[in-house]
C-alpha cells in the first residue's frame, strides 16, 4: 500500500496526508523511485533553507500547510502570493481585494465556531473557584467559549459579510468579485492540534443564469495560473467533483489538482455554491442582496479557494530535476537543479568573489548588490561566505537553490569590467561588461512574466 | 479631560484608545476642533472603502487593530507592508525574511501560553462526561488547555527560535537580521476578547559592544522610512525609553510616535534585550549560538517591532487636508484630499467617461485600464459607474480616495487621441496623448520612490 510506503520512508505523522486510491502498482520499483525523489526534495528544501529544519515541520509541510519557512522558502512564498494577487485582481475591473477579520466574536456562523482563541488565564481562574459546583463550573466554562472569538477556517464568510459594502463599488451590478489571501485554521479532526495554511480566496458573484459558465471561466483561468510557472504543465490538471462528492450547498465543483510523487493533491477547488449562504450571512433580507439588473433574485456564488503552502511545494517538486552527468575527473556526478520559473525564484542572482585583492571585490559586490535590490532583482550576498568554495561546488549550491543567474568578481572585472555570468537553466557562461548586467537581468525576467 | 472628550465624540468602546497624559487645555476649542478631525477621518475612511462599516470595525481601527480593511484600505496596507518589506530585506545584504508559525504546540514560552486555540468540540465533550468527578472534570480541562496549541502574541520567538538555522546563512558571522510580517494576537487584559494587530518585526543579532549602535542606526533608518511617506514629517517623532519605564529584560528602548489628533500613539519600538532570551529560548546551550568572531560571546538581540495598523492610521491621518474655497457658484466648499504619498496611493489613476458614444468609450476605457493593470499601475474603473454625476462631485469623491490622477475619456479622445489628466494636488488639467499617459504614470510613481 501506498499509505504504507510513506510510512517507512517518511517521518511519523506523515501518513496523514492524502494520497490517491491505492493501486497493485504501488509497491512497485517505480513507487520506490518517487519515494526516493521525495526524501531528495525535502532534503533539498531544508538545506537550501526553503524550509527550516525539523520533523515537526518538515511534516508540516509536505502535508501542505504553512510552516517556519527559511529565507529562500518565505521569498518564494510571497512570490507566489504576489502572482497570485496580481492575476485575480487585476484580471477584471471587477475585482476588488479586501482583508476580512480573521478571528471574530460575532462569527458563529463561520464554521460553527469549531476553533475558539481561549484566554487560559480566565480559564484558569474559574477552574480555580473552589466554591463552583460542577454543574456552575460547567456553565461558567460554557460561557467563556461563547464569549472567545472564533477562529476562521476559511476566507469564504469575510467575503460574504463584506458583499453589502463592497455592491455601491460596481453600483449594485453583477457581476463581481471579492480577493483575499491569509492564513486560516484547519480542524485537527480530534487531536487537538489545528494546523494553519495559507489560503488565497476569490468570491465571485453572479447571476444564478451565468454561474456555470463563470466556474469554467475561473477554472480555465486558475490552471493556466499554475501551468504558467510549471516546468511540466500536465502535471497540474482540473477534475470535475463527482455528484456524489458534492458538498451541500454546492452545485458544481472542480478541483486542480497537482501530480505530486506520492498521489495527487488538491491546490485549488471551484464550487458553484448557490444563494443559501449569502442569504443566510445577511440574516435573509433579500432587499439588502439584490442587485439592480438581476430582478429581485440574490446572487449566486462561486468560490475559488486555494491552498498556497501547497502550492509551494508543488512548485518546488515540479521544478526539481535530477540529471547524471560525469565531472571533470569522469566521475559520475548526480546534478540537482531546482528550476523554479523566474518570476518565482527567489534569488535571481548570486555574487560571489574570485581571486585577487579581496577588500577592493567586496566593495564592488557591495555595489552592484546595491543596485540590484534597487531595481528590486533578488541577490544572494555570497560574497559574504568567506570559506573557500571550489567552483563546482559553489555552482551545485546555486542550482541546488534555484539561483537564476551567478557570477564572480575576479581581479580582471577590475581591470576590464568584464565578468562571467552563469546561467541556471544552461548551465552556460557569458561574459558581460559589468554596465550592462542589471538591464540583462531585468529584462530576462521580464520577459518571462508574460 | 480628553478621555471624556473621546467618549462624547466617538462611538462606545474608543475610550479604550491610549491618549497623552490629560493637560488642561484639552478640552478648549482645539481639542473640540481635533476631535472633529477624527470625526472627518473616520467618516471618509469608511465612505471611501478604506474601512469596512460598523461600529465595531471602526473602533479597532482607530485603536491600531487589525480590522475589516475595504478595497481602498486593502491595497494600501499591501502597499505599506510592501515598503517595510523592501526598505526591511533590500537595506542590509545581512537581513533574511522568515516566516514562522502563529501558533504552536511546542512554544510556551511566547507569551506563557496566554492565548490557545481551543476545540470547543473537545471542551464540550469533556464538559458533557456526567460520570466525571468535578475533579477529573477540571484536569481533563487542564489537560485539554495543554496541548492547544498557544497562539503568538508576539514575532520575537519565531525569530529567536530561526537564530540557528541562520548563522549558517552568514558563515556564523555577526551581525545579521531576521525580518517577518504577520498578524499577532493582543491579548485583552480580562475581557475575553483579543484583538489581532498586523506587526512587522526585524531582530537583529549583534555583538554585546555594538548592540548600542546598532539600535541608533535602526532608530534613525525606521523614523527616515516613517517620515519619507509623510506629508509633514515632523508628526513622526523618535523619544528614549525612560529608564524607570524599561521592561526586563530590554537595557535600552527606543519608540517611534506619531501624533494623532488625539494625541501620540506608538507606531514602533526598538529594544535592545540582551541575549537571556535567546539563550532560553535555545535551553542555555551557548555552543550553539557562538559566532565566529565574537570569542564565545553569546549574540546580543536589538528587536525592531511595528504596528502596521496603526501605521495605516497614521498615514491617512497624516494625509487629510481639509481646504476652504469657493466653488463656481461662490459657494464655500470644504474641499478634503487624502494627500497619500504616490507609493501608498491604493488608486493610482481613475478613468472615467465624458459625454459621447458609450460602448465605443467604455472599450477605449477598458483598454487603457488593461494597459495600467500590465504596468502594475493599480487603476479604478470609474466608467463601470453608470449614476449621471457632474465633474465637481467626481473629482471630490477622487481627491476624498486619494487617487492621483484621474482622467475623462470623451468623443473628444476618439478623435484626437488626447485627454485631460488632472492632478490630485495641484488639481490642474494636463493635456496629453493617450499613447503618453502610461510612461508619464511610471514615471512620476518612480520618482516618487527614492
Amino acid at each position: 500500500m501506498l499509505i504504507n510506503c510513506v510510512r517507512r520512508v517518511l517521518p511519523r505523522r506523515l501518513s496523514a496526508i492524502k494520497t490517491k486510491p491505492c493501486t497493485r502498482r504501488c509497491c512497485s520499483s517505480s513507487s520506490a523511485e518517487s519515494m526516493d525523489q521525495v526524501r531528495t526534495l525535502l532534503q533539498l528544501c531544508v538545506d537550501r533553507h526553503y524550509v527550516s529544519p525539523g520533523q515537526t515541520n518538515v511534516e508540516l509541510f509536505q502535508r501542505g500547510m504553512y510552516c517556519n519557512y527559511g529565507p529562500l522558502g518565505t521569498e518564494l512564498r510571497r512570490n507566489l502570493l504576489d502572482q497570485w494577487w496580481h492575476s485575480v485582481t487585476r484580471s477584471r475591473a471587477q475585482v476588488f481585494g479586501v482583508n476580512t477579520l480573521s478571528s471574530s466574536s460575532d462569527r458563529a456562523a463561520d464554521g460553527g465556531g469549531q476553533l475558539r482563541m481561549v484566554e487560559s488565564e480566565l480559564l484558569r481562574q474559574i477552574l480555580d473557584q473552589q466554591e463552583l459546583s460542577k454543574e456552575q463550573l460547567i456553565q461558567e466554562v460554557h460561557r467563556l467559549l461563547e464569549r472567545s472569538p472564533s477562529v476562521r477556517t476559511n476566507l469564504l464568510q469575510g467575503a460574504l459579510e463584506q458583499f453589502v459594502p463592497s455592491m455601491e463599488l460596481v453600483n449594485r451590478k453583477l457581476p463581481f468579485g471579492l480577493a483575499e489571501m491569509g492564513l486560516c485554521l484547519q480542524p485537527s479532526g480530534g487531536s487537538g492540534c489545528p494546523a494553519e495554511v495559507t489560503q488565497t480566496s476569490l468570491v465571485w458573484f453572479c447571476s444564478t443564469r451565468t454561474s456555470s459558465q463563470w466556474l469554467d471561466h475561473w477554472t480555465r483561468q486558475r490552471l493556466k495560473w499554475w501551468r504558467k510557472f510549471a516546468l511540466s504543465p500536465s502535471d497540474f490538471s482540473s477534475s470535475e467533483v463527482l455528484e456524489e462528492e458534492l458538498e451541500e450547498p454546492a452545485s458544481r465543483g472542480v478541483r486542480i489538482i497537482y501530480n505530486f510523487p506520492w498521489g495527487q493533491e488538491v491546490l485549488e477547488t471551484l464550487w458553484s455554491r448557490g444563494s443559501s449562504e449569502l442569504l443566510h450571512t445577511h440574516k435573509g433580507v433579500r432587499s439588502k442582496l439584490q442587485s439592480r439588473d438581476a430582478r429581485k433574485s440574490v446572487p449566486h456564488v462561486v468560490s475559488v479557494t486555494g491552498n498556497m503552502d501547497r502550492g509551494v511545494m508543488a512548485f518546488l517538486s515540479s521544478s526539481l530535476q535530477q540529471l547524471k552527468r560525469e565531472d571533470s575527473k569522469q566521475r559520475l556526478q548526480h546534478r540537482k537543479v531546482l528550476k523554479l520559473h523566474p518570476v518565482l525564484a527567489p534569488v535571481k542572482v548570486a555574487l560571489d568573489i574570485g581571486r585577487g585583492a579581496t577588500v577592493e571585490l567586496r566593495r564592488v559586490c557591495e555595489g552592484l548588490l546595491q543596485e540590484f535590490l534597487e531595481a528590486k532583482i533578488s541577490a544572494w550576498p555570497g560574497y559574504l561566505n568567506t570559506v573557500p568554495t571550489s567552483m563546482e561546488q559553489l555552482n551545485a549550491k546555486y542550482d541546488e537553490m534555484g539561483v537564476l543567474f551567478s557570477m564572480v568578481i575576479s581581479e580582471n572585472t577590475l581591470e576590464s569590467g568584464l565578468l562571467q555570468v552563469r546561467s541556471r537553466d544552461t548551465t552556460i557562461k557569458e561574459t558581460m561588461h559589468i554596465s550592462e548586467i542589471r538591464n540583462f537581468l531585468s529584462k530576462y525576467i521580464s520577459a518571462a512574466d508574460i
